[in-house]
């Protein structure tokens, strides 16, 4: 299998996360991919290749040019305020506070494009972004090419990045990107499947009211998982996208035989749905140990998890999203891919 | 002039504030009352009487029930969770995302229950609230009772919690509870005026929709100042209350001149509405060495805002809220009262 990986993604090195009431380093963090690499040099499984560079034009077709713009200068723009740390938002359009307005302050144009605080912006994060997009964007020109599989090893992650916000450790959204950009290079049907322990906002987002796009996502139940506000199981989609969006949340402590029952669910819907493309949204936060999530698979399920995947027999393209039990990262990420490549 | 105080406010003593990527110390800090007393005592202004008790009804009258039942568990909820740090948002119902749930998990609901993020909920916040909403009743009591003023010194401040939300140091919304409880009491018209830095958007919005409380603030325009989205000059009210709030936002570097003659404005919408009571909600961060604002008022000008309320020569009660420059605090806020007292 073709694996796209850039070094670049180590600019994305924030020294904080706002994490119970404290700041502390990221959980997010660029030893994440070293854990990745190793696996795969220790099984020689795949071929790593770099990205190549496909600009800004495919991210401003699923995102907000004017946020685009604002996380370009983010960096410099904190700068020159002469604050100390790395910029958290403070201050947000809170419910019935205005959202019709984009305040000229650093500060509100901050928390205006955030959906959560956990986030630092930090120097480097644009040039990570833009890199990790370009890993998505080579896997799927590998895809495109006739592979029927590649895994772009993106980093930073992209399900929660929105239309016009940044957060969940996300800038831009590379599941969205590539979906949109194999739609435009004439795929007529593209489906996202989400298995990252959290909803894919984002994705959902950018997507809810088109037919042409259809997305999954098995996740933590909002009730008790981050990003809380979105991924219940009644968000159907909208307009032609009514009946093309599937949650399926799960509650604290499941297990695998519960977990792979949604997956099944997943899977048959994109079977009937029959896109050309299908984008898996790998992250393996679902795994036992993992820090900030509350799901019991076991590492074994991660090659079950690809062997499932595979059974649709599509074109699929693998995108690195969260996991954070950071030894366990790298077995548990090319048990997925590697399940997956050795079915048939 | 009778002033209401309680040493309780000493319980609200949070030990972290999220600003410019850091948590410091909070810029409101219980030393701001030392100044205050200090200043009193030094002059031989007023009369310090305790606030009595009025128990959680009148709160109720303004605020919703589930907030206020997730205040007075917030830090007990916070602490079963085995956080190290005071409890700081990091998720909300973002742009777009869902407000229409409030989910189960505390840091779901901490941040539903969010306006901002500087505000750390901490032990002891829920009783220096319940006692700083005691100390504005008490003070409305005495002007009730036939004082022509009284000062209630309110700690932690009011003016930008909302309905149900906290934050910009604010928990319960004193002016809008004793507006409420002077309306209750029989008061037809009741007008409040906001002469502190900040917005007073939790004012603005419990008042709203409403022709019977009208209300007026002074501030640095929302696009450079906090609370950024709310507070802009077009914001006149809706329904019932169309026409009965007025926002006049200032620009950085606004100096006593343009300051007054927005006063000038206020005082005279305020005297054509002919309210029972005038409340002042007193912020002196207007002052120029303030460290969080941007207008550029002098000590001296604060005596001349007390004497330019005193021209309404209406019932008034002052209800103390921001102000930072810590060691001016007590100079600027007394200055404002005794300016008041001894005119005519």
């Amino acid at each position: 299998m073709k694996i796209i990986y850039s070094d670049l993604h180590r600019k994305r090195q924030a020294k904080t996360e706002l994490y119970g009431g404290e700041l502390r380093p990221p959980f997010e963090c660029p030893e994440r991919m070293d854990y990745i690499l190793a696996e795969i040099d220790k099984r020689k499984f795949g071929e790593i290749l770099p990205p190549k560079e496909f600009g800004i034009d495919p991210v401003l077709a699923v995102h907000d040019k004017a946020y685009i713009e604002f996380l370009e200068r983010a960096w410099s723009d904190w700068k020159a305020l002469g604050y100390a740390g790395e910029a958290v938002p403070n201050v947000w359009p809170a419910r019935r506070m205005r959202s019709d307005i984009v305040p000229e302050h650093f500060d509100a144009r901050l928390g205006y494009y955030a959906l959560a605080g956990e986030t630092s912006l930090s120097e480097g994060t644009w040039e990570a972004a833009v890199a990790s997009k370009d890993v998505a964007l080579t896997a799927l020109a590998a895809v495109m090419d006739g592979e029927r599989a590649a895994f772009g090893l993106c980093r930073p992650p992209g399900h929660h990045a929105a239309m016009d916000q940044f957060g969940g450790y996300c800038f831009f959204n590379n599941a969205a990107v590539v979906a949109q950009q194999a739609r435009d290079q004439g795929i007529e049907r593209v489906a996202i499947l989400d298995v990252d322990f959290h909803h894919g906002n984002g994705t959902q987002q950018i997507f809810y009211d088109r037919a042409d796009v259809q997305f999954h996502s098995i996740h933590g139940d909002p009730q008790h998982a981050f990003p809380h506000f979105l991924g219940f199981a009644e968000e159907k989609g909208e307009g032609a996208g009514e009946g093309h969006n599937f949650n399926y949340p799960l509650p604290p402590g499941t297990g695998f035989a519960e977990w792979r029952a949604a997956l099944s669910s997943a899977l048959d819907e994109i079977n009937r749905y029959k896109p050309g493309l299908l984008i898996v949204s790998l992250g393996v936060d679902t795994f036992e140990k993992d820090p900030i999530s509350f799901f019991k698979l076991t590492s074994g399920d991660f090659v079950t998890i690809g062997q499932d995947i595979a059974g649709l027999e599509m074109p699929t393209l693998f995108l690195m999203e969260g996991g954070y039990a950071v030894e366990d990262v790298g077995v548990n990420t090319i048990n997925t891919v590697s399940g997956f490549w050795s079915s048939h």
